[in-house]
């Protein structure tokens, strides 16, 4: 087995051995204790999973310093980032904890025996019920939100589900210290041997998805690492379900209202939306619709200015930065499209990236300029009038978000832009940019392919529907039911006879 | 093309030619009238859709006899029977009517703006929306309840999609006709056309998966059937949705208390139920665990009785009879497996099979036991004391359902056997038999591989859920949200900055 390697990308040289990759023997015992967990982490209920969610987010904060230094020394993100990353990782975990306090994610409902149009019913009780071990992969650029500590974790934990991670290449030594200190306070708060888990290596993560003891797979990453997982996925006996979240162009439509109000405004701040984190959020706006003309220009002109302005970022890993250099290279030399701006070039060392402003027309959009490109490059593409810009919405592909920038006032437009857009994003953003992602009960991060694979989220409260299956309980004696189906339960809103009730 | 044929399946004979198999190009026309319609059918709002079910559900009573008579002809399964299911054909219409009238199946959440730990947050609204045109594969055991009017196409008509449908080749006639009836009263009630849409053929039906405008699948049938579909679905260069109702053994267990107080009933009454509709239900229970020694005897004895004097009943058709045959031999024929009982032998004609009884030991259960076989058999697996019964319970696939018959007032064992097969079921049935799937609020209708390839139910209020998707809208003016969005929408359930609000 080889070595886990920690790799610095500020110089792209390796700084520590973290430990060897998982063998497909440790998967499989990891995999059989994480099946022996689920019974009694189920049993912890929800107010004692609420509990573990609360201690391992304090377990985390306590270790607040050690966990960026090391999360900064790995991604280059910088510790601004990874303090207010650390801090949403937190805040999804306690958010979890009260979902589970609030308790309608369950679903619980309650049709007693009567009688109807086809004859006499049975009582019949559903609610959801964890699905089991569920497998997660962490993601390269949120090594804590999106990773061992991460939304996926933190909703599954919260269904019941034991959790094992695969721990993503470029951050291995983050991935294990917060593993471990997750670990820790899960022990110490009475979480069942086998809750957590924690695998390194490629087949590490196919010998996961593989394993008969995991029941759903959590996925953030790239539409080929999603389709490989999904090959595995479909070779299983019993194929089991997985999210994936994928890829996303994210387009930005600024209307000529908006160009004319503060069109130099939207431009500076469509680069600072674009080159943030290095230009790897995947609701990083990949293509700007600008209206042609003076105030389009402006526009225009305030984001080449903002780029020419913008240092070079450091990038994730070897993979991300050698992608970003070909398929960069490749969007600026298609045909119909021209460089506008470059940012500061590599000095030399490590992975760094220079941003890149490139422009096309509305009216020809390559195919290129329609796919995702990871790292700091945006195109912008200039249209003539409402109608060329309705007609190449439809060349749209799905993406997690939509943004539309407006007028004072400016309802028209919008409105027509909205219906382009609404069946090809998650998300519809209005007079902002995409690229902050709150963390909600009413946030939505998914779409359809190939922004994600489900009609599920990856962020927010709901996120734990993707972890729980539906069981319905027939003519079951009290003794046998879950506390959440007994009549007498009053903790929880529920569904009795069809009209749903508050808690009281 | 081939030309479509409607059998009768009492004969074995041609009656009636209902057409031509469908075109790639109609396939392809019908998919854009869906898509063409797909905005106006949502415009119709919950209030207009719910009037367009009913109105629906109206048009097929009214065409009762002429729809039982067709039906009957091309399936044998009686006038009893889909008299029945016509009935809760036009209860489901109207039950989704209930749905969007009561509105929470929407999810609408709304966080307004505000602080956070993480910084300012801005106003989020989400809502379910409806994925597009669903193609819905109809079975061959429910000409009606799982079929062009059946459950599939009322709950996504009800989310607002339109479907088009591929009629299962065993009862083309019935699929026409109840389709035209469907079609001429949706236009009668001001549905857009391209709303509903019906296709003949097997190549008809996977040019449907593979359509672009198709944006999920409903299915009911085999397992192949669905890895064929999902296959379909991997190559498209969008994979969407697929939701597959595919396989299910439906154990049973009998405890010693319930077979020493009413031994000689549950045996007649679990052949009724493996006999029902010719044995060719999903829920039909497949294996029953008796215990061993005199009481479980009298079980054994009584559905020996049963089977003896029960009549050769009349299979779907061709392919169904013939894999019949074939599995139920190799079933009687497999390892330890003794034939207890069989029913009337066919009489030569049409696709008549005997109804067979088998027994084994649940120590060495054969692979083949644990297998659906789609047809009136079933197995009687014997076990001698309690850690016999729930060892064997750990080889059981997952089903849709899982029954215990208990003694009364007893649930210790009960308790035991309910924790071995909720993991492996959908729904836990108690003393009484899994053939009857009451649709209401609380069904649920699914579970893991192969029973499903989903989370979702297909019967029941839930199964709504798999035709929508969620959508969010950050900082939207009020003129371009969903009405349920708005501030003084008072109409359905909403979560209001995380709290479940009742309408007023």
């Amino acid at each position: 087995m080889a070595a886990v390697v920690s790799i610095d990308p500020r110089t792209g040289q390796a700084v520590e051995e973290v430990g060897q990759e998982t063998t497909t023997a440790e998967v499989d015992r990891l995999c059989a204790a994480a099946l022996a967990a689920a019974p009694d982490l189920e049993a912890l209920g929800r107010a004692g999973r609420a509990r573990l969610l609360r201690t391992l987010a304090d377990a985390l904060e306590d270790r607040r310093e050690d966990v960026v230094a090391i999360a900064d020394r790995e991604t280059a993100l910088g510790p601004v980032r990874l303090n207010g990353e650390l801090t949403r990782t937190c805040y999804q975990l306690r958010l979890f904890a009260e979902v589970l306090d609030e308790g309608s994610y369950v679903e619980a409902a309650i049709d007693h025996a009567g009688d109807t149009p086809m004859g006499p019913r049975p009582d019949l009780r559903r609610m959801l019920v964890p699905i089991g071990p569920v497998a997660v992969f962490g993601a390269s650029n949120f090594p804590l939100a999106f990773s061992v500590p991460g939304g996926d974790t933190a909703s599954a934990l919260a269904a019941g589900c034991p959790v094992i991670v695969k721990a993503h290449g470029s951050h291995p030594a983050t991935s294990q210290l917060v593993f471990d200190i997750l670990a820790a306070a899960g022990d110490k708060a009475g979480a069942p041997a086998g809750t957590l888990g924690l695998v390194h290596g490629v087949q590490a993560g196919a010998d996961l998805v593989a394993h008969p003891a995991v029941r759903a797979v959590g996925f953030t990453g790239s539409v080929n690492g999603g389709r490989a997982l999904l090959q595995i996925i479909e070779r299983r006996p019993d194929p089991v379900p997985f999210f994936g979240e994928l890829s996303s162009l994210n387009p930005v439509v600024v209307t000529p209202q908006a160009a004319a109000e503060r069109g130099p405004a939207i431009g500076a701040e469509l680069v600072g939306s674009f080159t943030l984190g290095g230009g790897q959020f995947c609701t990083k706006p990949g293509l700007a619709f600008v209206p042609a003309g003076p105030d389009g220009d402006a526009v225009v002109e305030a984001m080449a200015e903002a780029v020419r302005g913008a240092g070079a970022p450091v990038l994730l890993n070897e993979g991300i930065s050698a992608a970003y250099g070909r398929i960069s290279d490749d969007l600026a030399g298609a045909p119909g499209v021209e460089v506008l701006a470059r940012g500061a070039e590599p000095d030399g060392a490590g992975f760094q990236a220079a941003p890149l402003l490139l422009a096309t027309s509305a009216v020809e959009l390559p195919q290129e300029v329609t796919e995702e490109c990871f790292g700091p490059v945006s195109v912008v593409a200039r249209y003539e009038g409402e109608a060329e810009l309705l007609t190449a919405l439809e060349a749209m592909p799905s993406s997690l978000t939509a943004t539309v920038l407006r007028g004072r006032g400016e309802t028209e437009l919008p409105l027509a832009v909205s219906q382009q857009l609404r069946p090809r994003a998650g998300r519809l953003v209005y007079d902002a940019y995409p690229t902050g992602v709150a963390v909600s009960w009413a946030q939505h991060h998914g779409g359809p392919w190939p922004s994600t694979n489900s009609q599920h989220t990856s962020v927010g409260t709901t996120a734990i529907r993707r972890f729980l299956r539906p069981v319905t309980w027939q003519g079951a004696p009290a003794e046998l039911l879950p506390p959440e189906l007994t009549d007498d339960y009053r903790g929880i809103p529920r569904r009795i006879d069809g009209v749903l009730e508050l808690p009281r």
